[in-house]
């Protein structure tokens, strides 16, 4: 695996890799990975013909007061896991070289990154379709492959692609869990030993909401209050939102709709730490 | 010359061109063709194997109230006079293909785009570079040609492309004039026969900004004092602003440095037509 820290060398790699005939996939990430990244590397090798894994840790995702600064960070740790699982390249720059001290312009999607996360991270998802631009400019990649962890993340990303026409093609990779079913996260670190222990129902009150569906629940304010309940009954997790919406659209429901499919996604603080997760759910 | 008019096919199209090892230089433009823009067209052939031109009136770098309803359009002329001038592809997309209804992702140069031209209008590069973004990646290029006579414009573009690593040339060709100095532009045309005479006292006042500098004033607001007097000569013209900036970074001098490149730049309304112009000054 070939490890490169240059928007400029990137830049030459892969148009070489393109005149070649060969195909380009791209898995950005910020690092700290666990077996949901190395899914998402495995996921692009077998849709593209050389994989380019991006580690970086966006400042501008991050608003002042949340956890930039103590993200979780093991660089030499994570190049053995980009290379064990077979990636080609890894592309990590520095802070510097993707945010000289010039820079002023944004990516931005409209609507859609008012609500659910976005209410609660005003600026989180300008930062992700800016970094996330900068990185096709950089890769220019055939396939872009994203975790179905971040669900409004890969909707978000999608209307970019769609708007502004960049001709790559996003892959979403389930969601992989811990055995109790937490989902797996780079932020699962910051939990203390009863932290970890009580966000195990956070998984267990999604497929509770599953089943009421599956059951023939469709007041959502009744799902979204038994999931709030679920949660509420761990002392540790406080609730941001419980939300239940079209899963391509994000449009939230009142009375769920037949022939849709439906996204239930919630975020929860645990202490100083905050955690999201979802399901979808086929009707 | 070959007419292309969805980003689908144009993608395909280019991406032939790349695996071919062969370079693509693209021309935007609004159309209603003047020899300025012809001019644009055999720069980029000079520069790359193939060239693109674009025909698109951006609804999007338009306000309410502005000329974007009667902005002169004359599609069966442009085809013409673009592939005399040599073009390969002319790419002639509609208002739906490239901005559909659910479209709501704009890129965003900030801080230069708030003086100048932005500021008289205030959404105007917001839509540029979103309608500039997406036509590079529909067409990939490897040169853009732009022309001076929109210098801020060339300024933000310049901006996105270093902030967005898009891994473009930016290619700049000098404003091409009519025999009495006029700038040639599109909304000439909506000159009355007095109002297009008047017009041309606008390159002159700019030749006497030259002048001042290169015999030695260095005091900017006696040189915009100067340039306004001119302009207001003529009965027709009012002044938006009068400019006297570093060509780079657009900063405004209140002292012109020695060992610099000194962009004087104007606007001015013509009756209800707005004209802009600008000169640039080596010292």
């Amino acid at each position: 695996m070939k490890q490169i820290t240059t928007v400029r060398e990137m830049q030459q790699t892969v148009d070489l890799i393109r005149r070649e005939g060969r195909t380009i996939g791209i898995v950005p990430t910020m690092g700290y990975l666990h077996e949901g990244h190395l899914s998402l590397i495995r996921e692009a090798k077998r849709n593209a013909d050389i994989t380019v894994t991006t580690i970086f840790v966006n400042p501008a995702q991050f608003a002042p007061g949340e956890d930039y600064q103590r993200y979780p960070r093991d660089f030499n740790r994570d190049i053995k896991l980009v290379d064990s699982a077979g990636s080609d390249f890894l592309f990590a720059p520095t802070v510097e070289e993707m945010y000289p001290s010039s820079f002023s312009t944004y990516v931005e999607v409209g609507r859609i990154t008012g609500i659910l996360e976005g209410k609660f991270r005003p600026a989180h998802f300008r930062g992700v379709t800016t970094i996330v631009a900068k990185l096709f400019n950089t890769i220019k990649p055939h396939v872009a492959v994203f975790g179905q962890k971040d669900a409004q993340q890969v909707i978000v990303i999608r209307q970019m692609v769609h708007d502004l026409n960049h001709d790559i093609r996003i892959i979403v990779a389930p969601i992989v869990r811990e055995a109790d079913g937490l989902a797996m996260s780079s932020r699962n670190t910051y939990l203390s030993p009863e932290q970890r222990k009580e966000s195990a129902t956070i998984y267990k009150s999604l497929k509770r909401g599953e089943q009421m569906i599956n059951e023939g629940e469709r007041n959502c304010a009744r799902i979204i209050a038994e999931i709030s309940s679920y949660l509420t009954s761990q002392p540790s997790l406080k609730i941001d939102y419980v939300s239940v919406a079209d899963a391509d659209s994000l449009e939230e429901y009142t009375v769920i709709k037949e022939n849709s499919r439906i996204l239930i996604s919630l975020a929860v603080r645990v202490g100083a730490t905050r955690l999201i997760d979802n399901i979808i759910v086929t009707l």
